[in-house]
């Protein structure tokens, strides 16, 4: 069994790490998925060809398709996850995705005393502390940089360099596909077009719906909420919102409130509760949510002693998350072990009370603006600004109204009952307004 | 002796980490050093009370006058270093920084085999490597997570996130004090009130040569660049550039070229050869480098694999840095280990070849022109634009010429014909162009 399986202290040793390790053989890793990452991950153990690890096996189904011949000879090729689950193989890395059968895969492994390495955000955000529960009873270790941001030290950062601080609010774009969608639309188009460049482009998929429903980013956000707030959450009780009902007008209303429109990933601590949403959202031009480009992730999160740190990157794609991969391995396979803490499971109980922005499109006629503002001020909220751009038709008018900071649930009330109305063409579409986004 | 001391793995002991540090007595820590940082780092530990963490001692020069009635009744306070260099306390926290009488204080420490934690940039630039050597010879360990970029995991994101990857360059903006000059400057005030503020404020010291001469930067690059390029250099080998030089006229004139000026500190691989520079630059608006403000840090790597990840956020000041400080007790308390990569001494040999933009202040005559011109083009220098802005005396006329990517040194052979000049007011201002900062 290898070294990394094994980092408990034996106090009469206190033989140095470097020579140690050396000393040892190399990790024996199987790679379980061949696909964009997994042929990254073995592309850089290949040219890297760092000492302590060594590529074993690689899985995938109909492997035969997958064989390349830059991998060395030594290498087995299975399309049986059996037999390389019961193989020499230290580390399971699991690069499958889903809940199943990769969920299945993981916990074999993990009984069987190997450690497992997976990219595998939807498994850790559901699974993740049962799983790890497992890993250390059975004396491995389970690691997922990759599971979030993949390409930005963001897990390591939280677990090792902000341990000693008491995170308070994490702010992300935690998914490359939306950041690509909507960054684009910045330009001017339209949302459909869009989508289907994204998927040309292989930044999409055919059923985008994980990504732009925001399935991907609430798992995401949950883990770090885990390691960051150390609150351990059911992701469903988040209930994203889809970025596929922002339209371009939307980017013109924005741009004219000074902000842009990002999916923005949030948790905050409000004392003792515990807040949390995953949307499109105005944020300020003069924000760091406003810089992210193309499929780019940042994360912000606020401590209460050392304030915000941004981290921001590649956060998805082959190479970048198979550097996280790796870093994982080696990690690994010099005992590093994270600093353990202490996390509670906990509901999400709070609201965010922040302005909104609200735009309708209507067949326009008297008394639309009357019955919106009279449907707001029965919840109590007040409006900050009623803004219609010229140059739309009168038989399809697109208007916003923005309102001080009130709950997305009174807001909700409010508008159930303008919805009602004939002369709106659409669902209204309410955004939160993050106007201290990292600040 | 402490865990920490001691995760030299033992092959038949597979027990899960988080029960056995339960179990262990809490790490005895001694503070060398109660000022901004040090009361910070004291703070969070009698605030958040971490149960693995236990503060014991307090060192400090005149120490009666430093006693505050916060912290527990049972930590001794002291202004004898070799009493507490032989006390009972495991880790010591040396934050007096400077090379004596701290280098000393961290050698005794490591010698009777405790571990250390550090902010000390210099200490760790200059000596870092022997330190080490010298932790892994006699057992314990030395962290130094917050002697760069304090409030930003920049440390461990190499260490632990990034060290799977290749990283060919480095961009940094890592001196608070310059950052809060320059952003100030960018506002149109001068060098001199905006640093008698910086003073005012505590962000800069009564000397401030270390931070704006760039000394503290180059310590921090150097780190930086064992840590993430892996190479170890003498710090001395970069030349910095002051601020000093830099007036609100060149602000205005980078903004006409769509920059900004920041203190940078660069180092890049070329190949095998190794390049490497800290000064002030013009930097795109458009690029990350210009969005810090104020005093925060930023830090830029590009991977070989994963493309750049964006580090920033609070680079110093007492709680960002304590978090750092406290962060890496937690480690240590973990048993977590840095990822050893192996680092190997390196000459910084290469140059840059990047545009630059050289600042000229004349006494206008017939002729000056033509004689730059010239004498760039003997060393086969091309220029890109001259530019001079309206409304300057012909007695003290700033003007601009930008050229395109070359030597510095080159550069400096032509300014050294130009200098001779009478109507050269001042020395010539040569400023790198980053113009794909971030990128």
């Amino acid at each position: 069994m290898p070294e990394a399986q094994h980092s408990a202290s034996s106090v009469d040793s206190p033989r140095p790490a470097v020579e140690k390790h050396r000393r040892h053989k190399p990790l024996r890793i199987a790679l379980f998925g061949f696909g964009t990452v997994g042929s990254s991950v073995a592309r850089i153990l290949v040219e890297s060809k760092p000492q302590e690890l060594k590529l074993t096996h690689i899985f995938n189904r109909n492997v035969a398709r997958k064989r390349v011949d830059w991998v060395p000879e030594g290498v087995v090729w299975s399309d049986d996850a059996d037999a390389v689950l019961g193989s020499d193989a230290d580390v399971i890395v699991e690069l499958a995705g889903g809940l199943d059968p990769a969920g299945a895969w993981v916990r074999r492994a993990l009984e069987a005393g190997k450690s497992v390495v997976t990219a595998n955000k939807k498994l850790i955000a559901f699974h993740g502390v049962d799983l790890e529960r497992l890993a250390e009873a059975k004396g491995g270790h389970l690691k997922y940089g990759a599971a979030v941001a993949g390409g930005i030290p963001v897990i390591p950062g939280l677990e090792q360099g902000l341990a000693g601080d008491h995170i308070v609010r994490i702010e992300g774009i935690l998914n490359g596909t939306c950041n690509f969608i909507l960054s684009q639309m910045q330009e001017g188009a339209e949302y459909a077009p869009v989508l289907a460049t994204a998927q040309a482009k292989g930044y999409a998929e055919a059923d985008p719906t994980e990504d732009v429903g925001g399935f991907d980013a609430r798992a995401k956000l949950a883990i770090l909420m885990r390691l960051a707030m150390r609150v351990e959450i059911d992701p469903e009780e988040i209930v994203p919102k889809p970025i596929t009902t922002i339209a371009a007008v939307d980017f013109s209303y924005a741009r004219d409130l000074g902000c842009t429109i990002r999916q923005v990933a949030r948790a905050e601590h409000f004392g003792d509760r515990l807040a949390a949403t995953v949307g499109p959202m105005l944020v300020d031009l003069r924000s760091p949510l406003a810089w992210s480009q193309g499929t780019e992730n940042m994360v912000i999160v606020k401590g209460q002693y050392g304030g915000n740190v941004v981290f921001s990157g590649h956060g998805a794609g082959g190479h970048p998350t198979a550097v996280a991969v790796v870093s994982d391995l080696l990690a690994m396979a010099h005992g590093s072990r994270r600093v353990e803490v202490p996390s509670a499971p906990a509901k999400v109980g709070a609201e965010f009370e922040v302005p909104h922005y609200i735009r309708f499109l209507v067949a326009d006629r008297p008394g639309i603006v009357a019955a919106i503002t009279g449907a707001l001020a029965e919840e109590q909220i007040n409006i900050r600004a009623i803004v219609q751009k010229a140059g739309y038709p009168a038989d399809a008018l697109p208007f916003v109204v923005t309102v001080e900071p009130c709950k997305s649930s009174a807001l909700q009330r409010a508008l159930a009952k303008v919805r009602e109305m004939d002369c709106m063409l659409v669902e209204p579409l309410d955004l939160q307004m993050l106007e201290n986004g990292g600040e």
